[in-house]
């Protein structure tokens, strides 16, 4: 079925309200949520929101914090998440670090005790939409196993980087892994088996089960280089936050243990020169017009697919399974203890 | 046949030095390529000196200079490079926001008109010895074909990060292609086919001759993903250090033309926690117990092979092709016009 973007962010945004949310606070999770579904990304989608609610009424996320931060150095803005929400805390802290990057020119926030970032690409587009670069880590529980090893050590460590040009901006997001832990619950979800070399199960070994998978661990993306820049990104998060490291990560996937996992992001000014941010469109349009390996299929550049994906899902609506549809408005008529308190 | 370390450093620095590099500028350049040898990545040692020493008797390298740098803001390092030697000129740059991190927490060099870094490791390395996360990506000119492209549109775009634990810093280095040009050259230079899907040639068509190859382009490495991480580190870059894109870069591979690629350095400060770094270099040891895919051969971490093939070959020496020591030997006894200056 084709729900709209305003009918699924009144949903969202009104379920989390019935759970206490701040309505700014609401809005801001929500907006994640459906931007992921416009983009044709369902793994961080809507699915994830029934999971959201319940760690907030089990008082697993606290949906009226932004966090607490300080500058532990001129440019390092430190948030203790206080178990926020996790775009709110990322957001709020991502205010305080464009400010900042007028005089600095660059500025980090680490912060631990946030709860799931969910896709990456909405934080740096926001981001490069002011003007900045935007570079975020973050971190999860133990998901994926070490190039030549059997078991899951590292999180799916996603990493995502836009950069501003004179056209709309470059905007990169992947997982570490092989695919997201995520897209293996979608395809666990719909019953379908998964590409081969995607994972392994409990035993340490190949798997295309789903469902085994998810007891299991997931390949690193591109094999040692995949897995070298998984590792990397897990130690730099965890010294950069404190944050703990993937095998004591819990509270990403799960409703029942607060999420102690770390998120740091990068703000930085482009060089001030004539020209420069023409010129890096100009560049992204030659790579995009250079000879396809496959005849009718262009080179396309990190962005480009999400972009007309939402482009085309704002004005049709975009497709949701009518089982999660149910499911989230049989979880808004329930009655709840915040009921009062709905938009 | 072997040589030793001090054997390979005395030679490299005097050859430096023939060519008018100051003495302390030679020594930093005959380590980086030293130091190569030693972790057993010829492709990034002494076979690249010839050309560097072409390159300074043909007034594209400057051999007395650091470059020139101000404080674009307070915590970004802006260098005009001033066509020095790539490690001579990073490593400046380098000092400079590691003073600066001590009250910004991060700081950022960003540098144009340098020449070729060479091994990336070599620097965060150096970073990481100081207590600090180092981060450093450098851009080429055109070499590596999009995912879904058939022609060279991006650099190889390295990528290196170093953390500190309580043990050895974990150190990572990896070009965003399949494989390094440097690594090509090196099958071209010994007359070996390479591995399948590593390159094509200049027509777009897959090969494995690595002198067609390098005529032709690299794949980027973990398709899509290390594309989009590829051409995201070329826009970063350029955008930052206001340097050229790939199809406009020269002077990294050839003895013709000044070097307009970028280089940029993050250095950051780790939290100060009780026991953190102890945490991490636990976490790597853990990883490295894991069980592995292979019986009998131990997962590793990035750098583990690279730190034990270098405690050997500090010992024994290590392997150098005869021809290219010979070569090395018949620059060092040609009258230069220099010679007076020799060590």
């Amino acid at each position: 079925m084709k729900i709209t973007e305003q009918t699924a962010m009144a949903l969202a945004t009104r379920l989390l309200v019935q759970r206490n949310a701040l309505a700014r606070h609401a809005e801001c999770q929500a907006e994640l949520l459906v931007e992921a579904e416009l983009k044709g990304h369902p793994s961080h989608g809507l699915q994830r929101l029934p999971r959201i609610l319940a760690r907030i009424e089990r008082g697993l996320v606290d949906p009226r914090t932004e966090g607490e931060g300080c500058w532990r150095a001129s440019a390092v803005w430190e948030v203790d998440g206080q178990n926020g929400l996790g775009p709110v805390v990322a957001m709020a802290a991502i205010e305080r670090i464009l400010e900042r990057v007028a005089t600095s020119g660059i500025a980090v926030a680490a912060i631990r005790n946030n709860n799931h970032l969910g896709m990456l690409a909405h934080y740096v587009e926001h981001i490069a939409e002011q003007g900045h670069i935007g570079l975020v880590m973050s971190s999860s529980e133990a998901l994926v196993h070490p190039f030549g090893g059997t078991h899951a050590m590292l999180g799916t460590n996603p990493i995502a980087i836009a950069v501003p040009t004179a056209d709309r901006p470059l905007v990169l997001d992947l997982a570490t892994s092989a695919v997201s832990m995520g897209k293996i619950h979608h395809y666990a979800a719909i019953g379908r088996p998964m590409p081969e070399g995607w994972a392994r199960d409990a035993e340490g070994e190949p798997t295309t089960d789903a469902v085994r998978a998810k007891l299991g661990s997931i390949a690193p993306f591109g094999d040692a280089k995949g897995y070298g820049l998984g590792i990397a990104i897990e130690l730099l998060i965890a010294a950069l936050a404190g944050s703990d490291l993937a095998p004591d990560i819990r509270g990403t996937l799960d409703a029942e243990a607060l999420c102690n996992k770390g998120d740091v992001f990068f703000v930085m000014n482009a060089k001030a020169a004539p020209e420069l941010a023409q010129r890096l469109s100009d560049y992204l349009d030659s790579v995009r017009a250079s000879p396809p390996a496959t005849p009718g299929r262009p080179v396309a550049v990190p962005g480009d697919g999400a972009d007309s994906r939402r482009a085309a899902a704002r004005t049709t609506g975009f497709d949701i399974e009518p089982s999660l549809w149910d499911e989230l408005n049989a979880l808004s008529s329930s009655s709840s203890v915040f009921e009062g308190q709905s938009l």
